[in-house]
Parts: structure tokens; C-alpha cells; sequence
């Protein structure tokens, strides 16, 4: 399995034009964040944020309204159990992240059940955790979208049937093929597939290993395939990024955050633009 | 159309006279932040309070009082639902900004019905994003005080006839001297019109393009008219400055937030100010 | 008048004693923050901290719990409308600052009165902004303790009857002299006066002129009377370097707001400390 | 007594082995926080999460909810008034930290109880502060459970009714024997004793002398001992790095705070990791 190559990454972050504005960038909605897991739809929402998404909308529970402002005022909030707000909100969007800190509660399912139906198919799905553990549990149907699927090595098990221990490139490969998706398999490499390529991830740190990076990096792809055409190129590029600011840290530092990353987006951003 | 001096900068921000005081530096009042887009009022009131108004009150639903302590613990708290908060508070204010996540439904429309009603020819207001919308959608009479109106071109569309496409100077200029107001037009180069005269900025960059840019300029017209005596040279200043802290970011940031060049607001005033 | 002498500063900035403990640097009670005015309790609170206090409780409205913890978790808290807390804690507390955002309505005179019928004369009192007002204005009867008054102009004005044209060194001393207190009367170059002495503070810049500052300087005064044996000494060096601190960032920052230079107070203590 | 050596804290702190994942470093539950001492459970959550724990939920007062979010998204929240909570995710710790801000009170209580009652003797406790007094206040029967208790002077003297003049290394480790647990006993240079040994702590400054770092000791302590193997051994060096840390930094501020130590963790553990 071959390597990101560091090109893509370069090929993608291409440096803006001008005469573009916030619209040019895309409307990228975030849902997820229960009572207890607040915290993993704000880390979403702020990497969304610093990667340049032009406008951001979080649904999550009302208990985290205060919290969203306080890291993200950029952000705009709605409340995730109030039907009229998704159904005007949801249409608006073109990229949709689901799952983290959502749960897997029956109140979960209402609100992706709800998801799942109001979404149209222009729309960009990153479909994340706990997400990905309703579609397996409660037998979902996926909606007819452009879909981006972030499991961890378990998640993929529960979503792909592929016991762990059996997850090689050809396995996975059948089913990503079934799911025309992308899937960005998380584990100590990640691996990146699409219908027609998979790549490895060559960066990433045990520094790193903290509750939250899933999150994190679920919304840096939203971000990514919100402002860059080539869907399997963004992500990539989203993948690479993560890990290669995680490694730039842990130079100098034995833990690195989900938010110590989240900070620097902007600046390894220009670092990897595309120049002349 | 010429550009902003930046001679015309360099002498609106002033040395200021060592004997002066809070009182000296104007009392702010920023109107907006509903249980939706409380991020944009807050973005707003610390562009204020950054740029150096010396008393500011935010008047917000009171989902936001806790976010608002938290980034700006400067700014004091009042109920924008409550009436007689209202008519304590906003005849004592210098300048009133309003619009900043006040949104645009029938409360939207309540609160800055009651504002126009309690503002005295004094006072100068900075009318901004949703607030511009609601002058046209309910047909509001605007109150007899310096305005200064920042609207991007949807909203300048909606307040002054005038199709985006048709949005030339000479257009642009006929509206303006019926409105007798200042218009800041929010576009890749914004210009600025007051009846005699129009400028453009000529900086800014896409690394920008994200929400809640307008709130924070919004806040920070507010900042610079509350203590710089002409209003129309504190307004092309406070356009300057904001999108020249925004071009030194994005030298360094692929992505430039809000809240980055709100931070750099006391630095960059002073690199501006006037020497000698 | 005479300027703080530096060597005072130096003198009461002692090297900490190896062996002491948070005992040692005393417990501090700051009460004021209502519903509005939040943000001054905040900022007080984080000034006493940054001083070196060694124990802080905030007693403020229920609705700044959150902003508090946000600001300075190593705060505790209490309800100051629970006059159990109030009857438990006031006795435990060397210090006590009342008055920043306090108010002066019927809740914060209930407050007040409250708290100068539990102190006991070992406490120093700093008595503040609204809490002055109300001394004057419901004609209280101040405790038998050392009080430490903050005014500015205009409450100076209240609290010792002489206008604001006519406070000299002469006249003020005479009400210092039978308040038996010391006087912080804030303006330009703020005067402290005690019975015996009175001197100016050489520093202070118009960078400075943001609400929010006496509020900051209240809770320094707070910290540094805890921590050092000299109480006027102590209010002297609070006052130079609150104002130390405002010069030195003014020189690269147009405005300085209370929450830069809170963050810098450990830095400047030490520059500050006596040293051989 | 001999110092903690440094060889001890550097042989601890190895360097992360490439293919482990956050389940290798293990799932701290962190109990305290009340509707008083909120900052205390936060503080200890934020140290816990520095220090490089790979999943990490604060069980505390609904109240802290928002404040714990701000400071530290990464960890998950749960009510701790709720039994089914505490039921569910007790078991699913290795490491458990109880005590900052929990309070001594009848609702402290009965949560210690519940807590006592639910942990498996898998699980390593660390009881701090008011958990440590209420085993005598309430005379509590203790797990059986590897714990690591982390008293100051008096807290000892409750649990082990040596009185403070009588503490000393022959007397404490014959309680220390009794109790079968590592005991932390805090004071101006930190003793560290278990079964068979006692070191001291060679750091530590009197700029630390602030409410809370008991509490960032304590939460470090959970970090440390949830990712490395021999607990007596990830004590001591979590004990060392905590004063290390303000050893260091007081070396520019007169005041060290418990954030101040807690956001430079991840660079100190760096410093110390074992190469080669």
C-alpha cells in the first residue's frame, strides 16, 4: 500500500483566489454532542473552523450551547432535538458531520433517522463514531449520498462485518467497493479508501493517543471537502495534516491535544499551499 | 476610486492626552446575539472592546451572558427582552451597534423597533447584517441619527433597491445621499461612502472568508467612533486596519479567523497611530 | 505630593520563606458580580490571584458559577444570596473585597449590610466602586475594621463630601483622617492616602482608560494585602505596579485592557521582588 | 530520607511505543466538584489529560458541566448524583481519582459510599482531599483496592491520627504498613511513602503556595499511574515533574499558579522521557 503522497496534499491546498468570499468556501453543518459528550462535536466544530470552512452551523444539545461560543464563536448553534430547526437547516448545508459525541441512545437514532431523511444528494456526508456504530446497531439505511466513513479499526468491524484481525486491503477493499464511500480506516497507519485507490497514512504519533483526535480530525475532513473539489484528494490531504502537525509537536512534547492541533491548522495549512 | 490614505489612518488614531479617562472613550452598546448566533454579538463586543471604547454594555438574550463574560469579561451584561433594561441603558450609550446575530424574526423585529424608538439624534449607530435586512423586510422608519450602515452586497441590495450587478459608484453614491448615512459595502475590496466621498480598501484576503468577519468589523467601527471625533475617517480606519491585521496573519495562516484579528486589534492600533 | 518610592515596591515584595504554605499568603473573600456586571467580580478575582492569594473564595450571583470557574478554577464560589454561606464564610476570610459589579439596588444593600454586621475587626476590608455608592447613598455605618476605600473622583465625592474641584491634598486628608482608613483615589495619578502619609503614583497610561480597570486593581489590593504585613505599604505597591504593568504593554499595545495586565502580574511581582 | 532520584523518573516516563492507542494509556474516572468547588474537579481533570490519560470522564456536579468543557473538551462529563451513572462507567476505569472539590457533606457522602461500593479490585484508587477526611469523619470502610492516598499534614493526621509535631518517617510508615497503600503526604518538601520505602521530593517552591495544586497533583498522579506499569515509581515522578515544573517557572514569576503547571506538562514529560 502505497503512501499519501506529500504532492496531493500541495495539489489540494491550492492558495485562494481572490475575489472568493465565505460562500465560496461552503456550509458545513456539524451534529452530535449528547449531555455527556459535549466535548467531541466542540473539538469537531473547531477543527472545521481553523481548516476554513466558510460557514459553520453545530446541532448539539442545548446543555453545550455556552461551550460552542466559548471555543468557537464563529459558530452558529442549533438545537439538535428541535425537528423544525433541522429541517430548515439541514437542506442549507453542503457538507453534513455526523457522530461525534452523539451516542447511540434512541434519542441518537431519532436524530440521525431524521438526518438520514432530510439530507438531498448533493450534499457531502462524514459519517463518524457513534454514527457509524447506529448504522450497524439499528440496521439504518444510508442515504444516497457522496458519503465519507472515519471508523476506528471496531467501528469498521461493526460497519464492514470484517473482524479486526481480518482488515487487510483486499477485505476492506470488496467492502468499500459495496459502499461506494470513502473510508478512512483510523488506526496507528491510517488507511484512506476510495472505489479505485487506497493510500497509508505515514504520519502519526503515539503522542496523540487521547480521546478526541477521531473528532478532531472528522471535522478537519468536513472542512477540507467543504472548500476542495476532489472529494478522496481532501480527505487525504485532512488525514496527512492531522497527523503531520501531531508530529511537529511531539518533538517537543510527550502528549499532544486534540486542541493542540486544532491551533495550528492554520498555520500548516499555508505551510503545505500550493506555491507557483 | 481612490483608496484609503493611509495618512487619513495614521492621523485618526491619535496620541492619546495623557489626562483622559474611560468617559473620554465613549460608552458602547452592542445589540444582538439570539439563542442561535450568540457568537456574533460576542465577536462584535470584542472587536469593541479591543479597539478601545471605554465603557461597553451588550445587550444579548441571556443564553449568551456566560459566553460573554468569557471572552470578554470587560463588557457588562444586559437582557435585550427586557424592556426597561432598554430604556435605562440605550439613552446613555454614545454609539449603538445593532445587528450582530440579532436574527430577523418577530422578537428580532420587537427589539430593534423599541431601539429606534429610544435612540436621541446624538448618537451615532452602526446598523449591521440582520438589522439592515429587517429595515426592508418590515419596512422600518429609520431614526433621525448619524448611521453608518454595513451591509455586504446582498444586504445593500435589499436596502437600497440597487441589484448586485448595478452596484457601481455612481449608484451606489444617489442612494447614499438619500440615506445621509455612512456605508460601509462589504465585498473583496470594501468601499466605503459617505455623501461627499467614496473610498475602497485596498487590502484584504480570502484567507478571511469565513463567518463572523462582518461582526467583528461591526464592533470595530463601533470602538473607532466611539473615540475618534470624525466619523467617516474612524470608519475608513477601522475598515483599514481590520483587513490590514488580516493580511499580515494570512503572510503565516492558510486560514484567518475572527477571533485572530481581534486579538492583534491594540497592537496593530498602534503601529498606526500617529507619531511625531 | 510625593511619588511611590520604588524602594517600597522592593521592600514589601519580599522572597517568599521556603517553608510556607497557602495559609501563609491568606484567605481572601471577593463579593460583588450581579446579574449585569459580572465580568467585575471575575476580573477582580483573577487580579487577586495572579497576586499570589493564597486561598480565593468568589461570592457572586449563581449565573457567574460557570465564568468564574472559566477565568480562575482555583477560585471557590458561593451564593451571595445565601446568608448560610455568607454567616459560614465571612469569618474565615483575612481579607475581604466588596463592591466590584455589586450594584446598587435593594439585593446589593441587603449584601452589604450583611457582610458588615459578620466581620470581625482582625479583617481588613477593600471597599469598592458600588460598594462606596452605597455607603453614601443608604447612609451605612462602616465597621470597626482597617478599610481600604478605592474610589474614583466622582465617589470620593459621595463618600467624603467634597466635590470634585475642590479635592487637594489638604481637604482630602482631613476625611482620611476621620475615616481612619486608607484612600486609593483613583485618577491619572492615582493618591493613596493613609492618616500619616499620602503619595502619588508616577504611572499610568490613557492606554488604560477601559472599565474594568478598578475592578482589576481592587483585587490586586486584595492579593497584595493577604500576602504582605504592611498594609499601606502593600496598597502602594499594588497601585505602582497595576500601573507598571500598563505602561510597559503600552508601549507595543494602543489599548491595554484589565485581562492583559492581570496575566502579567506574577512576571512583574518578581521583577518587582527584593532581591539580596 | 532519601531525595526521589531522577533516574526513577526518566526510566518512568518511556518513550511511547509506536503501534499503542489510547486504550494503552488507560481510562481515568475523575469524582469531585460540587456545587462550590467546582474548579478543584476541573483542575485535576485538566492535569489528568496533560499527563497524557487516554480516556478521561469527570463524574461532578451538573453545574460544572459547561466550565469543564471549556477547560478540557477532550474529557467526557457524567452527573455524579446519578446512580445508574456512576453504576454504568465505574467499572469501566482503571484508574479512579476521587476527592477535589467532592465536599464533606451528606450528598459527598453518599457518592464516596456508592463509589466504594461499585469499584472492582482491578482499579487503582487515588483519594485526595475531602475524600481523605471523610473516611474518618464517616468512619468509611476502605476497598480493597490498590490506593494511593495524597493528604496534606492535617488530612494525615485524620487518617492516621499521628498528629502533625508526630510525623514523622518511623511513625507514618507504620500506619503506611497498616493501610497497605501509597501515601502522598504534601507538604513544603513531599513525602512519598508505600510498604517498603519513602522518598522525598527534592522540588518544590513557595510561589506554588496557591489553592488547587493539590488537586493538579492529584490529577497528574491519575495520569501517570494510568500509563505506567509500576504505580509506586509513576507516583514519584508525577510528584517530582508537578514541582519541577514550578520550580521552573518561578523562576520568572512570583506566583505559579495549578494552570500554569498544568498547560506545561506535556513539554516537561518530554524533557524527562527516557532516551536511548
Amino acid at each position: 500500500m502505497k503512501n499519501i503522497d506529500l504532492s496531493v496534499v500541495k495539489n489540494t491546498i491550492r492558495v485562494r483566489p481572490n475575489d472568493s468570499y465565505k460562500g465560496t468556501y461552503g456550509k458545513v453543518g456539524l451534529i452530535g454532542g449528547n449531555t455527556n459528550f459535549g466535548g467531541a462535536i466542540i473539538m469537531a466544530t473547531e477543527a472545521a473552523l481553523n481548516s476554513g470552512a466558510g460557514l459553520i452551523t453545530t446541532l448539539t444539545d442545548p446543555v453545550n450551547l455556552t461551550s460552542l461560543h466559548d471555543h468557537a464563536p464563529e459558530a452558529m448553534f442549533a438545537n439538535y432535538n428541535d425537528d423544525s430547526e433541522l429541517e430548515k437547516l439541514i437542506p442549507t448545508f453542503n457538507v453534513i458531520v455526523i457522530g461525534p459525541g452523539l451516542g447511540t441512545n434512541k434519542n441518537s437514532l431519532k436524530i440521525i433517522s431524521k438526518v438520514f431523511k432530510l439530507v438531498n444528494n448533493k450534499q457531502i456526508l462524514v459519517i463518524d463514531s457513534s454514527a457509524i456504530t447506529m448504522i450497524n446497531q439499528y440496521d439504518l439505511t444510508l442515504p444516497d449520498n457522496q458519503i465519507i466513513f472515519t471508523p476506528h479499526q471496531m467501528e469498521w468491524q461493526r460497519l464492514s462485518g470484517i473482524k479486526i484481525s481480518d482488515q487487510n486491503e483486499d477485505n476492506n477493499m470488496k467492502v468499500v467497493n459495496k459502499l461506494d464511500s470513502i473510508v478512512v480506516l483510523k488506526s496507528h497507519h491510517t488507511e484512506i479508501y476510495n472505489k479505485e485507490k487506497v493510500f497509508k497514512n505515514p504520519g502519526g504519533t503515539p503522542a496523540q493517543a487521547t480521546g478526541g483526535m477521531g473528532d478532531t480530525l472528522a471535522g478537519m475532513i468536513g472542512g477540507f471537502v467543504a472548500q476542495f473539489s476532489n472529494e478522496y484528494n481532501a480527505v487525504l490531504s485532512a488525514v496527512f495534516l492531522h497527523s503531520a502537525i501531531a508530529d511537529e509537536l511531539a518533538k517537543n512534547q510527550y502528549v499532544v491535544l486534540p486542541t493542540h492541533i486544532i491551533q495550528r491548522i492554520p498555520e500548516f495549512m499555508k505551510k503545505y499551499e500550493k506555491k507557483g
